[in-house]
């Protein structure tokens, strides 16, 4: 059995990783810390584990997180950078389900995150959990940064172009949709129930952190070179699920159906729908699946993928428990098998 | 491993019974009916299964169903009645998410269904497939009722009160609520999206099919004295869910809590809430769980009970399940502990 | 033109009110106040009021309202106590859509709100606005207690039953649901998106404010007689409405379509159904109509009433124009004649 | 008073417009048609009318059409073509919601909508009814093609840029994202509330018939050149609601606020956010308003646009109205004036 801790789990990303955990054949879970809510049965706080999760909040302190096989951070934006290093010198793995070692370059983290960055050193040898792209460095991985939502939606999609050599890279454009689960459980008036309800808008179209996160990962599959990206994300009334809807200019004629069925044949996680069908989200609703369909609209030469993902589960809560399986030579698969749920 | 074969799977609570059967550790779907989707393959209908359902929907001559083990029929009522003394003669035994088996007395049925009752003397043999009440009488049944979605949660919210003999049973009260998915994938104006959402109302007031059914099953555990109820159920604009609202007067003084805990102590699906507490139906949401809670507002001799399930899972596909396990002497709880998904 | 100002409009009721003022003929908005935006121009907050609100929140030493003829308070219970006698004594008429001076009796205000009542002497002159009862003190009141959201359609509910007296009023049950607006615009986790959506739930169970205001009303509307109450409200995932599902027990027989028409034929804002037809409250939406259905299922001597609002209108701030108007003397519709959004 | 008729009252733009017109001060309505609802009250489809609209629907023949000043089909596409003539013989004059008049060319037209144009000749007289392109036109047309609900968002959206001649033509993207209600209230399981709810999906990637409409105005407003265009509609779990996501490559520097300011300063229904705003579709929920933001994202040479509209109001009846208005010498906005309705 896996000993896991994790640490900040009482946001959507930890109740949907104690949900993943807590039904994992593999996992022993130990400890899940909370400063504020410290002495609080994680149960009272989630109705949906009662009977299945019997824990309760704890300090960091009385959580023994050293003795532990693998720590997960479901923390806000620049707490896990803080505490890795000594997780790490234990023996002890770590996933970060936040941002804090998704981007390589210090300084680009330091101007999208604002503070500088606390362990440089682990940026390093950090690996970027995008298992259809880095799995032989995931094995071995101590410090693992688990991708952004739209991140894993948008690179997902670009991936087999870009691999391929088959578009323009200085003007893609990411249109991304996301249900508001996304925004996490902050008590923020933006994300009210009467708020959000019956609309849509965009947000962050000046510049969003993931931007950067997304640019850095398909350079790296363009084999380095530049990438220009407009990404726009919008709020969509729903709870989970992003749609990213992608264009790019063909730069040479491809079979784009056998394409992306070629590149995605072996991965479990990823479903290439046959040519014609569209991906709804309700598709992924609660698993860790990312369905996508590519589609050459009046036969232009611009190419729309549609990519979709259950932002809590591929885009968080479950990439990380793929990543962990990954981490410890389990099957890729366990503990990720429950059927979306629809309607 | 139990060989199963569902009639009628292209409606929600067919969907819902595919994910869950699709997932069972004991089960072998060998066959789908669909008179009029016959050729289509299954996941070209639910996208959520593909990969996970590799079949085809087939016409009933072809699918052989008197070579199953179960047949589930999920099922507009008055098709169960139809074809189940053939298989039942063939040895298979059947679970009938429908209306059909559900009343003990053919002419009530006949009141309420419009119709005459098909195969009256499996009536009289037909267990009532609520585990909670009945459990002893399912493992050998041949034909199971399933029961419906409003009548579980409320019947099993009465329960306790019921059977103790502590409330009046002329004038009970049943303000319940569904989700949507309740109403089926019929194509209806009436469940249109911009129909529901954003709306509420109560319908069926004068007389609802599912008044009967909880009327005789309340009457049955009161140990057959007639029970007068006013039953209101309201549509809610969400997907799934029930919530019961039950208001009935104390007869005598009683330790509510003590009382379900108690009653409900050794039964894995049903969940009391500590005092204090309410129930959402998002705790139980894609579970088979019904959670409950109990209360007695400022002192007085009104009891109210509230109880919530999920419509297409212990309302439905997940109680048939549950009932199949008992059955076939598998774990209750086989291939239905996936917990809640909320949010 | 009546010159009004708004204390606190930075709120669900607040903003309603500005829609509804800002395009009421005879209105001249003049201030609107608020110490934590002050300087903020309105339509900053509310994009909806751009190019129909030009004015910025003030603060209330700014906004002169003491030469106001009316001022609307949209605020948290417990302001307009403290700032009504000053106003008053300034010949300025008060209009609370706060809870401050809706029970006649400040101890029991005390007993639910927690704090002692600021202006008793107001208490005992204030007018309890639902003009449908009251119509005749509302012209000359010089402080309005603008009735809450619950009990608007519950006492318009039980309104012809009590009066005519064909109930028996020992145990009267009100089953009401709301939209989530009618939480107000509170930056709190239990009001966020995802925690709401796809969920419905009981609170206030144990005791909710709004249950002495019902009581007192229909106490007074029954000539004294003391009312014996059971008030569960439930949250609804929709932003507006109200839906109050009444019951109790009838007396004598009483032919119950004509009580209601009889009663309410001349009441433009509560509009009895057809017999056999239930409200929707998508069919009052952003309106300031009450619709009703009075039933009687299975013939029982159970009578069941049916009544939905939109708590933001008839609710709240539509309720407070129509007082607006009865004090001032214009026509008691005028600004209110906007039909319902639907769908 | 002007005497309006309406074919074809029973969908979600007819109900819409009998909102608008019930309460337009200088409209009489005289007949509302319908073939399948011949002597239904109207109020008896839809409750919210209740109190405003004493009419029953009636067939074409009772409707005495030939005697109105104007008449608005909103009807099915194909409806209108085949009337028109006859009316407009009549001195009637034409305001068709649907489709058939809104491309010039028949065989275009044909292509798209799959059967022959029934009136040609009319085709080439008739006005496309974007106030904000055409106001002079329509004064007197006798024909007016109501713009579709996409289309009046993505042109009012490029248009400053396309006027002004800063953006290449030749790869347009357009990403639009729709409400349900713009499906219509055909009872469709596509359109089930349990569909669409909590997700999002793309549709008409291949080719919406809105894509010759778009391109066709464009073209126009560029004074003939070509447009290259990919036109990507999506479904959002929303009831009323367009947002439009526009991406252009700026072919010369300007001041883009300035030129969006500018060009919109006199248009009434036209709301261009200050820099560093974007809009929501609540805030014109409701209402006739588009709001429109452009920003340029990391200052590269995408430009990107956002404009939203009620797809049932500026996208469909609320612009008929606003066309009848400019017909028929009343002022642009009345009838139109009452406030969006947020939350």
């Amino acid at each position: 059995m896996i000993k896991v801790g994790v640490v900040g789990g009482t946001g959507y990303t930890g109740v949907e990783l104690l949900r993943l955990l807590a039904a994992h054949p593999a996992v022993k879970l130990t400890a899940i810390t909370s400063r504020s809510e410290a002495g609080l049965r994680v149960d009272d706080m989630f109705p949906s584990l009662r009977g299945r999760v019997d824990l309760r909040f704890v300090t960091p302190q009385e959580a023994a997180l050293e003795s532990c096989d693998v720590v997960f951070f479901a923390t806000p934006n620049g707490i896990a950078m803080q505490q890795a290093a000594a997780l790490v010198a234990a023996g002890v793995r770590i996933i970060d389900l936040a941002a804090d070692f998704r981007l390589r370059d210090p300084a680009e983290w330091e101007q999208w995150y604002k503070i500088p960055h606390a362990a440089p050193e682990l940026l390093a040898e950090a690996v970027y959990g995008l298992a259809e792209v880095n799995r032989e460095q995931i094995k071995t991985a101590r410090v693992l940064a688990n991708p952004g939502c739209y991140p894993t939606a948008v690179q997902l999609g670009f991936l087999p172009l870009v691999e391929a050599g088959v578009i323009t890279l200085d003007h893609l454009i990411a249109d991304a949709k996301s249900g508001v689960s996304g925004a996490g459980k902050k008590a923020e008036v933006g994300n009210l129930y009467s708020e959000v309800t019956d609309s849509f808008k965009a947000y962050g179209v000046a510049g969003h952190r993931h931007l950067p996160e997304i640019r850095q990962g398909l350079a790296r599959i363009a084999g380095g070179k530049a990438v220009g990206l407009t990404f726009v994300p919008h709020l969509t009334p729903m709870i989970r699920g992003i749609h990213a809807t992608l264009y790019a200019r063909l730069s040479r004629e491809v079979d784009l159906q056998e394409l992306f069925e070629t590149r995605y044949q072996n991965e479990y996680f990823v479903d290439v729908l046959p040519a014609g069908r569209v991906p709804e989200t309700r598709s992924v609703r609660a698993s860790n699946m990312c369905r996508i369909a590519v589609c050459r609209p009046q036969g232009d030469d611009t190419v729309v993928v549609l990519a979709v993902i259950d932002n809590l589960v591929k885009g968080a809560a479950g990439q990380a428990v793929q990543n962990m399986n990954i981490m410890f030579g389990e099957e890729e698969t366990l503990g990720l098998t429950a059927l979306p749920v629809s309607p």
